[in-house]
């Protein structure tokens, strides 16, 4: 498959044809109990803004998009979304009834855009990450739109801190010298999160950014590539957004959906489109962090002065006497710490888990064991 | 003063003159949050043995003195004493109004038990002390009360196992070669907590024990003690005493109690008496434990097989992976720990203790700073 590239456009033009998605799944199963499938890490302040992750993200994307805003949730969120986002239009909050992975997703935001307008310009962006400063991200964000109105499917690469295993990582090949987009290079591959010597290896080139999984894209070149690699998922997802801005929505939806494939949006599109030297990148020179467990909570909730312990939780009673770490209160016990270090504490009514910063990764585990014996009444 | 001593009773006399008194007072502020002013230690089981510690001491004592036992707690644990000892007679339950220290609490069942016969030698044990093996323990205090009927106030020592700085000391003299009580001997003197290298003097000279507040004696003579140290406190106590089995029991205790000074049996009686000559002791060479802190709740509850991990609580629910040390769970909250060595976690529905069984001590503090911060409703 090879794609015509239109040249620069108007670069006001290019903008206006913006449109935000916020895929708002996943639960942070390592951030049980404070995450779980009724309360996931998007619905959470992790940051101690008084923002949710959802809601900042929203606020993030609306210099850009002002309120064409689609939010891609479960079902089960609805009333929890629009209490974040209560000026969200209905058409622009598609509830899923399961999960489907990130291709159904993402290609059903997609797929309903473009019916409503084969123009526009996606911006897909996570609902649970933390990024600052908000300009530098949305500065990005206009380069990679120039860059998609030119012909792309744009990703924002993360300038790697340390040989990370946890993410995976996007090669960067040449600068592609577009109007309106000075930074973008060619992609030459996105490769799987890696051994951490292999990591290291990334980092000394200088060539690999991390993945966030952040993609602007015209929805045209999107579903282009969906319905080459994935024929049987782009045909339902256009079936059920031809129906969308009608009254049959709930029909079609209800009856497509459960029988969709489900893949990541990595390997149905970005991967074969970069391969077919579809994919460009923007350097993101902006903090990012997804917020992968409770010792990145404590990074981002620094703790108050002449304390290393960090609290987090309004209603918060916490005594401590020679000890550091992280506590997340979200009761109105008293929680009182004694001579322990770098510990982990998160307090829900009805789970506590007690851990160490050095652990924090681990909590996965406890939340596999408690489904496999069946306490899911806390998951 | 002297003491005029009578010989040898018949071993079956002395034993019918038995009676025990259980003072259960103290919150047991090392054991917070479990342990509280509303639960104090006594209220809980500790060892998992499915007896509360008052109700083990009631069953230790019964095959000594049958139903002759008396408790003396504070008002505010009458229903809960009530329900772990249905079968106290109502006459046999002291409940304090306010607390009065040791004097007051075991002077008030020795004058009671005085006024109702003259004769009796009676046994004060506290209600929150563990000991095995019980039989060992009886027959110490069958030995305490044939020596007390030969005119002593007997202490039962216990072997020092440890140069504990948390416990004060008996310093035993000659053996007093009585009838029917081989093993007793004098008491030069009671000395207060000794500092740690002081302690292990203690130990290298073995005519040390430790002391745990066991007084077996003649109520005369324990109120003789009490009367020439503490004549008010004696005055007092007496009136109390002489309305107990009378219809104006409640209108005298309660006008009389509250003017009564506080101070410990130990400075109004023991010490004098030691003094005197008059008090003597018996070794227990049973195990003993004061469930100082959550350290001994390690001790007296081994981790189940496989596990270093020692849980207590009814409808606990523990997940844990690569984790030691005690969870005392009094929720049906799940609790997960990951990666933690010797903790300390305790969990109730209103406060959450985190610590280390080295800092198991210090739980006190905490407890403190509460107070102080007018966080009592967890107190």
């Amino acid at each position: 498959m090879t794609t015509q590239r239109a040249g620069a456009q108007n670069p006001d033009e290019a903008l206006r044809r913006f449109y935000g998605v916020i895929p708002a799944g996943g639960v942070g199963t390592r951030l049980w109990p404070l995450s779980r499938a009724a309360a996931p890490k998007f619905l959470h302040d992790l940051t101690g803004s008084g923002s949710t992750l959802i809601r900042a993200t929203y606020d993030r994307l609306g210099p850009l998009s002002g309120d064409r805003i689609m939010v891609v949730t479960g079902k089960v969120h609805r009333s929890a979304v629009l209490k974040q986002i209560p000026e969200i239009q209905d058409a622009n909050l598609v509830l899923e009834s399961e999960p489907k992975d990130s291709a159904a997703a993402i290609g059903l935001a997609a797929a309903i855009l473009y019916q409503r307008d084969p123009e526009i310009i996606m911006g897909s962006f996570a609902a649970d990450q933390v990024i600052t400063p908000v300009d530098v991200f949305q500065e990005a964000v206009r380069e990679a739109i120039h860059t998609a109105a030119q012909g792309y499917i744009v990703t924002i690469g993360i300038k790697p801190t340390l040989p990370a295993t946890g993410f995976g990582y996007i090669r960067a090949g040449r600068n592609l010298h577009l109007d309106g987009a000075p930074s973008a290079h060619s992609v030459i591959e996105f490769v799987e999160k890696p051994s951490e010597e292999v990591a290291r290896g990334y980092l000394e080139t200088g060539n690999y950014s991390w993945n966030a999984g952040m993609f602007v894209a015209p929805v045209a070149l999107m579903l282009r590539h969906l319905e080459a690699n994935e024929p049987e998922l782009y045909t339902g997802l256009t079936e059920i957004a031809e129906a969308w801005d009608t009254p049959s929505r709930s029909e079609v939806a209800r009856r497509v959906w459960p029988t969709l494939p489900k893949i990541a949006i990595d390997y149905a599109v970005a991967e074969p489109a970069a391969a077919a030297g579809d994919v460009a990148m923007i350097p993101g020179n902006f903090s990012w962090d997804d917020v992968g467990d409770f010792a990145a909570i404590g990074r981002l909730n620094p703790a108050i002065e002449n304390s290393k312990l960090t609290v987090m939780g309004e209603g918060a009673r916490v005594f401590s006497d020679n000890a550091s770490g992280i506590v997340v209160s979200d009761t109105k016990r008293v929680i009182a710490l004694i001579g322990i270090d770098d510990v982990v504490i998160v307090d829900t009514p009805d789970a506590l888990l007690v851990t160490t910063k050095e652990h924090a990764q681990e909590v996965k585990k406890a939340v596999e064991h408690l489904r496999a014996s069946g306490e899911t009444d806390v998951l």
